[in-house]
């Protein structure tokens, strides 16, 4: 019989040691979950800890991340690549123990938490995910994906905002598989929370349609482990388990204070809590039975070897859904991608339809929802304006049961109505996306992105394929005014490092947009798009060719019937190329010859060879872009002057805002000009 | 008596005529909305039209503010300055019925609402500033300050997760005087919500502590009049009432449909429509009773004459408070607040102390806070780290009757633990400063402010001084690691059209961002402060009072012995203005002069006349800029080379990171002399 008391005083005393060692961390969480930890650890999760990536291992996501020695600690304890010396490194440059989780860092890390309510939010995202691959690849006797989602959270992540998004979605989408464990410890950082956190938190999950199970000790592993066992049984809901817990545990002079909450407990503090926890041993130092009673590599590897023998027989008898199952998990693109992907384009140029980008999207999409099953997409609440669902894509239901609803041929619901609900659906589609299975995509307003900022920031952190479809761009929404205009949000957005952002002007250049989007394994993509409808731009194939590189020679002063070469440079994305065109033609009456580039991804150019940089943005040339958005982004291409937008935008009809704002051909036709002037050319 | 019925017929009627007008709009909300209003205005709503800044008025707020029709024709029919032509104006070029409401445009509005969840939240801090003015001013038999804060909302801001951040804050604070009327009409712009919003709404208010009245039918404008009744009643809980509607109601083929939503309803369906409400009247056609029945001007002069008689009372009583509210809700400084702008800055500077510009923050708030009693600062569960408290600001507490705790020496708190809401925290803030006689700020960590940002965005727009805190910025803040460390914040913040943004290198900047801020009044500041020590730059008397021009000249080569004019100039902000005098001075050793220019604030220096930047900034020398963030931004002020990040952080003590990261006075200085190189000097 395990000694359960000890395996969570290793816990603690590794997580007092590495935060001693670092000089900076938070003690106070791991000490006091660690007895959560041995019961959910040791009692119920199925996990493998030489083979962190088996597809049916339960996902334990630890939602409030400072907490990060918890998770190190039982990483390293149960057999996890992460060795003793890794801890002691806590914090420190280039280790497997950052400050806070990080996924594809250290093995075990299912997402990369800290900002407070994402970790849970993107737990409905597994869970979700579980629930759908369940639904479209079990068969009878043949359960291969089958596993729970478990999370640790805190009062922090039940005070955000997101946590009240994420789990009124797990409810409505009755996520049984769902379990989370509330650390409730009355502490956050300014103290007891009394005064500032009210909520009965049990009370409000229940409203939510969760399965509530109140009042759990804690520090009660036996009670813990009831708990997770009862929890395991809900057939429809998802789980919340409410323990009552001690910040710091066990430290006589930091139990119960928020002083246990984010800093070492000092060295004298710290032999006092040994002494109190009875723990005999030095720093980092963990006895043999505990290290025996912890390890789960035996167990792990008969779980999955059990695992393995129920997929080779689903192999045999659906040997196409294994292979399906395989691709899926891998992240691996259908063989023949190259050849969608090439078709949507050539179907996109050979169309040359006049449509809003958010049309034209929906126009790609229904090729590639097609050919893609692990297309997943949704929106918050806009789906009729984001058109981000497709014939192939059913809406997701959940029966009175809590089974995803099927379509009379079989099909799961591919689009989720995430309800007005942004900041959630971005981190969930986070969630999904670590998961593995599907690629998710979802909508919102362009200028709705403010509130799912930091999980688009999260996703690009994480290096996860999850694109963002944001449409009504700018002023050209019209009336619904500067509350729904985004002045500065394209700008901003490729100010997030590993974000790809796409800004296309016609069909084709979106239909390219997803399919570079797509492509991409480890890359969110946001794309923003048109409410209004764009013209088509003719283009030669060598341009078809280009637009996969962000930004390429649209027009040549040759097109529009001058016979001298380019003396300045039109840069121009989404809606404003067609304006750069007709500037193009006005100068060209002028007897002044411009080429048009059109960049719809100025995060893709950037990332080409200087000889295709310069080929396309010659030096020397002037150069004047376009863009309705703020103008200080621009500067970076050395342009000579910017027609933009500092201001904020007014309620009115498109066509007049585009006057109004200055965005004419003559305007952007006399900016040229007077750049030519002011360069003596 | 009033023709009721008529009168929320008028509402309809002119909610469909201008909406059809625009071919634009919202008809289904104020349709559904309008009996709830007639209840509200018509029998409760403390206001005067010819004075809609009579300070003790209630508020009233459009959470759900796509039905701006709503509120347009309420103060068009209650006899604001909101003629009729207007009305027939809507959503177009200057008129003042925006798309969406917006405060200022429009006389009457409270507050600019759209983004959903912000209304409700914004109406939180104007509930919370009411209680705390009350608390502050109020005397026996004098209580100047008393009214309510009335809300109107919709399923989208209920699933909005800020609207858990302010609803739970609003429990905790006890916060009587807010009203809030959920219009329960089921839809949403995807149709019926049953499938992604199964919320227990009014169980959910009951955890936060709020006070619920349930299954009021929304349509008997008598039932809704009783519900707001009893809501008055109540002595320490905020009060919902659930009131049941119809979207569209009136017209026979939208009601009830997601189409009623956003889009007009067509002429043959306003034919029928007013056919089925009996509403024999043309478009824009408002009949004399039904004027006469709303009219509210005479019952509003009464009630604001009745206020001025007790106002002049307590003047006569308290002169020196009556002169201090006026002031307050004035929104205008103290008298003196010149001298005390300057002593602190030159405090600051005799002490020239090292600190870190967090704590910079806190010894400027010391002053401030002490002089400046309108000061209501704050922080999201940072405090200790945020360092927004001072002496002068108690805790905010509520006892248990709800009445605000006072100091032994009678004094209201005036720092509030917001929790882990940074959201929430911002749009609050929005409030507090749209009621006036509080000038907010509030702290979190710089990342987080992606959390916050649209309220960020909002603030701005609707030129509000509102002060954000925002600490421990970039890669200074170590170990926590990339989640928590930003990168692209600074940047991205700066691109916020009228948001001002200050990164202040040492304490006397840090003093002067601050009085700046102060002195904005319609404007919102972001303070972006150092969690690390920086130490103080000696400046001339002229740099100490160019500091206010968001840039100046911190050191020419004469400061480290050269007696050459400068050949190049580093701009550096915050934490890196020490480095780039590090390599000023390393690059003086190699015979090269260089200027270092500090630049705390881009936003106010590009406000600045061209002959001072140019004077900051001459004209042919190379400028390096040095900023830990990425480089995009740094581009606008023709640089040659930018030393910053363009990746993601790392968990590792600040001083290994900036090694790691580059930030060098050796590298610096090397990038200097490849500019000067590449520029042929």
């Amino acid at each position: 019989m395990a000694n359960t008391q000890q395996m969570a005083n290793a816990i603690r005393a590794l997580a007092m040691d590495a935060v001693q060692q670092a000089n900076s961390g938070h003690p106070g969480a791991p000490m006091g979950m660690a007895d959560m930890a041995v019961a959910l650890w040791s009692r119920h999760l199925q996990h493998n800890p030489v083979n962190p990536h088996w597809a049916n291992r339960d996902r334990f996501i630890l939602s409030n991340g400072h907490g990060s020695m918890l998770i190190y600690a039982l990483l390293h304890l149960t057999g996890y690549d992460l060795p003793l010396d890794e801890l002691k490194n806590f914090r420190q440059l280039h280790s497997k123990t950052a400050g806070h989780p990080e996924v594809g860092i250290t093995p075990g890390v299912e997402t990369t938490t800290g900002p407070l309510g994402q970790g849970i939010t993107n737990a409905v995202g597994f869970a979700l995910a579980e629930k759908l691959l369940a639904a479209e690849f079990n068969k009878d006797k043949h359960e291969i994906v089958d596993h729970h989602t478990y999370v640790f959270l805190g009062d922090g992540c039940l005070m955000e905002g997101i946590s009240h998004e994420a789990c009124a979605l797990a409810g409505a989408w009755k996520l049984n598989k769902l379990i989370a464990l509330y650390d409730d410890n009355g502490i956050s950082i300014d103290g007891k929370v009394a005064p500032w956190f009210i909520d009965n938190t049990p009370a409000r999950f229940e409203a939510y349609g969760w399965n509530v199970i109140r009042d759990v000790d804690g520090h009660d592993v036996g009670a813990v482990d009831a708990a997770i066992a009862a929890a395991k049984k809900s057939a429809d809901k998802p789980t919340l388990i409410c323990c009552k817990t001690h910040i710091g545990k066990g430290s006589p002079n930091r139990q119960d204070t928020a002083k246990a909450h984010g800093e070492p407990l000092g060295l004298d503090e710290i032999t006092l809590t040994r002494e109190a926890l009875g723990w005999t041993y030095g720093p980092f130092e963990i006895p043999a039975d505990v290290y025996t009673d912890w390890d789960a590599k035996a167990p792990g590897a008969k779980a999955e070897a059990a695992w393995n023998d129920k997929f080779a027989a689903y192999e045999k008898a659906f040997p196409e859904l294994a292979a399906e199952f395989k691709r899926r998990m891998a992240g691996d693109l259908p063989a023949n991608f190259g050849e969608i992907a090439a078709k949507i384009a050539s179907d996109a140029h050979d169309a040359g339809a006049t449509v809003a980008s958010r049309k034209a999207s929906q126009l790609a999409l229904e090729g590639l929802t097609a050919a893609l099953p692990e297309l997943l997409g949704g929106s918050a609440d806009l789906t009729g304006s984001n058109l981000t669902n497709t014939k192939s894509t059913p809406a997701l239901r959940m029966d009175d049961k809590g089974a995803v609803v099927k379509t009379e041929d079989g099909q799961i619901g591919r689009h989720i109505n995430y309800g007005v609900r942004e900041f959630g659906m971005a981190a969930i589609m986070n969630g999904i996306a670590l998961h593995g299975g599907f690629i998710p995509y979802g909508g919102t307003f362009l200028t709705f992105s403010d509130y799912s900022r930091n999980a688009i920031r999260m996703a690009a952190l994480m290096k996860q394929r999850v694109i963002h479809v944001f449409t009504h761009d700018s002023i050209g929404l019209g009336e619904d005014g500067p509350t729904h205009q985004s002045i500065e949000h394209a700008a901003s957005l490729r100010l997030i490092p590993g974000l790809d952002v796409w800004r296309p002007a016609d069909t084709t250049e979106t239909a390219v947009a997803w399919t570079v989007a797509l492509s991409h394994k480890n890359k969110p993509t946001a794309m923003l798009l048109s409410r209004q409808n764009l013209a088509y731009s003719p283009k030669s194939e060598d341009a078809l060719d280009d637009i996969a590189c962000g930004a390429y020679v649209l027009s040549e002063p040759k097109d529009v019937g001058l016979k001298k070469k380019a003396q300045a440079v039109i840069i121009a994305t989404g809606s404003e190329v067609q304006l750069a065109l007709a500037a193009q033609r006005l100068l060209a009456e002028r007897k002044i010859a411009v080429r048009v580039v059109s960049m719809p991804s100025t995060t893709t150019f950037d990332q080409q060879d200087v000889k295709y940089k310069k080929a396309v943005l010659p030096a020397g040339l002037p150069r004047v872009a376009v863009e309705m958005g703020v103008t200080d982004f621009w500067w970076k291409y050395g342009c000579a002057a910017v027609v933009g937008i500092d201001s904020y935008g007014e309620s009115a009809p498109a066509g007049v805002l585009f006057k109004h704002f200055g965005f004419t051909a003559e305007n952007v036709a006399d900016t040229v000009q007077v750049a030519l002037q002011n360069a003596g050319k």
